[in-house]
């Protein structure tokens, strides 16, 4: 499998290489930057599912104290990759083992010395994080290492620790903390292999005199524990040998061999990588940036349940599973939202972190005024609750797993479609239910009526409910009554007379579905002339003023993307008038876009489409310089979405039509 | 009467005074600017009720062509407000007879010279309008007159007019045009009582020599024809005997004396001055700002039917009766606009052209980006159908026309019923019909479900609708089926069923009634601190990101405006509950605001807030300094809601009270 390499220091893409060169087991991820650096260059050691919020800030999941600090010094000369002595510098990730390496060679008083890291978060361990520094040199040296616990993090939202300390037992260095909002302990320590001395501050140093050619190695294993959690290596050789082990694993489940493409091969395996690397080790679930940071508050989107959640179905069925069950242990959460606006059934956190919904009513800064502008998607983006009970039908189709169903699967799945059929409205005109003032997919039109995507999915979602509720009512009456038991009364009855008369809109003369009532009467322009109108780069396309508002032009796949979930609801050359129709009018301003697009365009024969839509979803977090930045907050992070859109062009697209010739 | 009189020239107060002491007959207004002024100085001779729309620009009222441009020398010396050799200056507005009077005293090479010009639209004839000028000199004096119709005239939308021509016929100038869309051929001319020389591009010249303290006048007599109209005065004498005759008429039906307070007695006055210079002489209606100009297009909003007409209905019934009827002849325009939307019914036109909605969906253009915002006025606001129904069962409470009710007025009434029903949904939940995404009064909280203001004004526009429906079916049963088979099948059965479970919000504990369904859940600021916010002085308020739009801050009364027009709904309390309670919110960002608080501060027993909100909405145009510009749009103008609800708080506000002790 192709490393991941790069040559030579460039400081503007610190903040991008962070994200591209990222490890991480699951639990743990840390960020491809280099030893030497602190939060300036955007450090970052993200723990999953972890979340702490600091009054009048955004909650978001918590970056720990970082064990891996280190400043070489070789006869008193700093060794960094920044210094004007550099003479080489080469970071690589080899993602077949989840390896990150740095080497860099310096000019020292005309010597030549050489500094490699190689460094891993542990895959066979949630909590372990192993680095091992090489140094050498082409005379005689001394060396002086400043190492330690940096507890000067980079925090989006923080600080979100107090009572930090650091303390030194042995060669060991500890730094505790305790988050603000919850109380949380967390201990991050790190055993050296040298010893450590003149201790201050959370820092030692280790000192070592080096013969020409000799090897100084210096190897660090560290952990981070949340209260009273403990951690079983203590040796790199040890901790590395498992986690090569656990990679092996991990791709004999999910490796692809593409055929005569290595452009289109090594982008699959970067994708499968990235979401390797975020395959939960306990019910928890992924974050919209995986963990690469802290945007988007770590929570987690549809993203989860729509993109990834395929590719460990269909490559780590346990994995899903805790994707699955942790949707169903929010159900409480979800129902009081439901209540909180006036609804039954189950409504679910559009921004979840543990359930709770991180979303603001505030969610975008107007560039102009500086000014919070009020957003919709918290309350009107209303299809995660239809995600969330897909992803639990698509995992019961995959594994028959009776027991999740009983165990919260089918309550999750009955109780969202209630919240659609509370939410909905009848027309007594038109005799039928419909769907009003929400937002789909595309969240540059607010507060439509009849948004295709959601009438559909929840439609579906009520009607594979009530059909699964069926066949268990004969199949295991018991069990079934049980569940009923929890559940709305005549909750059965209703979603089917409510089915009766759900509206679902229909293909026009032309093939084409509306994506929402009135979207065929707004403005037929086409997305460079809507962005032309743009008078700040940053400005929001959505809300009342946006350049996007008023016209056709929208964000992300949106009807297109009920085509991908349900293949077979519409024919082929349905599929293919919409995707001709839409494509156009498309920003993909979402990561979730392009591969909407690309498998689509695999359905319905567009090959060149799919094959460019597949490759920048693919490369997305390759390609990188995409926004990293939005006025003052950073928005950048790794796309694991996009990579599961990538694998799942690659399955059922790619592979779907590579089946069917 | 008191003379309204400004001494002094001051440039910056033209556009202001141009408002304040307008003069006009219900059909031509004529600004209150000076002889000498053009176009610079926005002279503007308004016509009620015809529209130009020129393409890519907003439909508006035209202006035409100016007969009253007159540029006067002494001795060679020009004779104008603005020169330095200015003694003195005074305007003045006699608002007991419709006269505006300019006297100018100059130093003309060490002499006096006075210019003094009488003007009057004529309110015996509408297209007539006179001016008398009157020029005397402390010695013998050379007088050279530039006089003619100015057709290089003020517009905010134009030009309106092809094919302009000026031509002289004896002592008369004419200026013909053709109106630009709707080919309307207007003429406008003047008669001189001095011979007119040098005829060259619409002005000539009048020659004249005056001795010492000898006065020299010049009478014109201007006509405004469209099309075949014809005109009977020809003399000045004749025709301001006529004018002055017609006034006295006009006050005799609408004088109100207030008894020691004279500021409150002018205030009022002039109120009633500016209702009566714009009582309709025909079937048409009045626009948001009178005959003062083209401002918001001059089209006709709710402000007649509610704020204005029961002036009229008061004083002048055959007036009322033409505003009326303006809304019957444009219900067709009011049920195609209820079908262009999907509804039944007729959805009358918020900014109504003759029946023609000139709304933009468009109506603000952001001051940061330049760029229109989407605004719902026009979609949304539908509470404009109720207030037309109201208008028609109020007038038909004062008159008991049944003639008029089966002209067209009892359709009116139910078609605006019919209209609801039709835009109503069924909330199945909570068995009950709700009006939802509307705008109410406050446009600063767009598009919100189950507004008070209209859920109750539909709900007693169909109740009383029916009432009266039934009552004609016992009484005119034949009439009554001629209406009926005009109407929906059922419409009556219909409407009956659907206020059984149309949803009406009830007070809170404390006697608050919530203006829409989640207000209360809005952040808790008062006006200041959100004027406080603004990074511009001319921001919106409203849409997405405007100030109010998160905040509980209201533009103007909505649920205070219900109960002016339905006083014995609800308790004096309650009334007083809500007075309480709105009122420090309430922006009064709409010049109908302060009436509608000074209605209920009668009613509740607030004496001091009432009399400061009568005095707010009755000085509005006497106190001007409002804004005039909205960046580079004219926005300037009288606010005859204002007076009309000045008058209103006087009848059966102060009146009323005045009754009970």
């Amino acid at each position: 499998m192709k490393v991941l390499k790069e040559s030579g220091f460039n400081a503007e893409k610190i903040v991008e290489n962070g994200n591209k060169f990222l490890t991480a087991n699951g639990y743990l991820g840390y960020r491809g930057t280099l030893d030497e650096f602190t939060k300036e260059e955007c450090v970052g050691l993200n723990v999953a599912g972890v979340y702490d919020g600091v009054k009048g800030k955004w909650r978001e999941t918590i970056n720990v104290f970082n064990p891996f600090y280190l400043v070489a010094q070789a006869d008193n000369i700093p060794l960094a990759a920044r210094g004007e002595n550099v003479l080489s510098h080469e970071i690589s990730l080899d993602i077949s083992k989840g390896l990150f390496d740095r080497k860099t060679t310096f000019n020292v008083n005309g010597a030549t010395v050489t500094l490699e890291c190689q460094r891993f978060v542990n895959a066979a361990e949630k909590t372990n994080l192993c680095s091992r520094a090489i140094i050498s040199a082409d005379r005689d040296m001394i060396l002086t290492l400043k190492v330690g616990v940096d507890t000067d993090i980079w925090e989006l939202n923080g600080p979100h620790f107090k009572d930090v300390k650091t303390e030194i037992g042995g060669n060991r260095i500890i730094a505790c903390g305790v988050t603000q909002e919850l109380g949380y302990s967390v201990k991050v320590y790190c055993d050296y292999s040298s010893p450590v001395e003149e201790f201050s501050g959370g820092f030692g140093i280790i000192k070592a005199d080096i013969k020409k050619d000799e090897k100084f190695v210096l190897d660090r294993v560290a952990h981070v524990l949340l209260g009273k959690e403990e951690s079983k290596f203590d040796k790199y050789d040890s901790a590395y040998k498992a986690h090569v082990n656990e990679w092996k694993r991990l791709w004999s489940a999910a490796r692809i061999e593409i055929k005569d493409d290595d452009r289109a091969q090594f982008a699959l395996d970067y994708s499968i990588y990235h979401l390797l690397i975020l395959a939960p080790k306990g019910e928890y679930s992924i974050a919209a940036r995986g963990l690469s940071g802290q945007t988007y508050k770590g929570a987690v989107f549809w993203d989860t349940e729509i993109f990834m959640l395929p590719f460990f179905l269909g490559t780590l069925p346990d994995c899903a599973k805790n994707l699955i069950k942790y949707r169903i242990n929010t159900l409480p959460q979800a129902r009081k939202k439901a209540r909180e606006y006036g609804y039954g059934g189950a409504f679910y956190a559009w921004e979840s972190q543990n359930g709770y919904d991180a979303c603001s009513d505030f969610n975008v800064t107007d560039v102009f005024t500086h000014r919070p502008v009020r957003t919709y998607f918290k309350d009107k983006q209303i299809h995660i609750s239809a995600d969330v009970a897909y992803a639990i039908l698509n995992y019961y189709n995959h594994t028959g797993d009776d027991e999740l169903m009983f165990s919260g699967g089918l309550e999750t799945i009955l109780e969202c479609a209630e919240f659609a059929r509370t939410y909905s409205y009848y027309n007594h005109i038109k005799n039928r239910y419909e769907l009003l003032d929400v937002i789909g997919p595309d969240e540059y039109h607010e507060r439509v009526n009849n948004n295709t995507y959601t009438n559909y999915m929840f439609y579906l979602t009520a009607k594979r409910g009530v059909e699964l509720a069926e066949k268990y009512a004969c199949a295991y009456p018991e069990r079934f009554k049980a569940v009923l038991g929890k559940l709305p009364e005549n909750i059965i009855e209703n979603l089917k007379n409510w089915l009766q008369k759900l509206y679902l809109p229909q293909p026009d003369a032309n093939g084409v579905i509306e994506q929402f009532d009135g979207y065929f009467k707004l403005e037929d322009v086409g997305v460079e002339e809507v962005r032309s109108r743009l008078v700040h780069p940053n400005e929001y396309w959505g809300g009342s003023g946006g350049v996007a508002t008023a016209t056709r032009v929208i964000k992300q796949a949106d009807v297109i993307m009920l085509f991908n979930l349900y293949p077979d609801l519409f024919s082929k050359e349905i599929q293919r008038a919409n995707y001709d129709f839409y494509l156009p009018y498309t920003e993909h301003g979402s990561s979730l876009s392009h591969c909407a697009y690309a498998l689509t365009a695999c359905r319905t024969g567009d090959k060149s489409g799919a094959y460019k839509a597949f490759l920048d979803s693919a490369e997305i977090d390759l390609r990188g310089g995409g926004k990293q930045w939005a006025g003052e907050i950073y928005i950048g992070g790794t796309h694991p979405a996009a990579s599961g859109g990538a694998w799942m062009t690659a399955v059922f697209g790619f592979g779907y039509r590579h089946k069917e010739t």
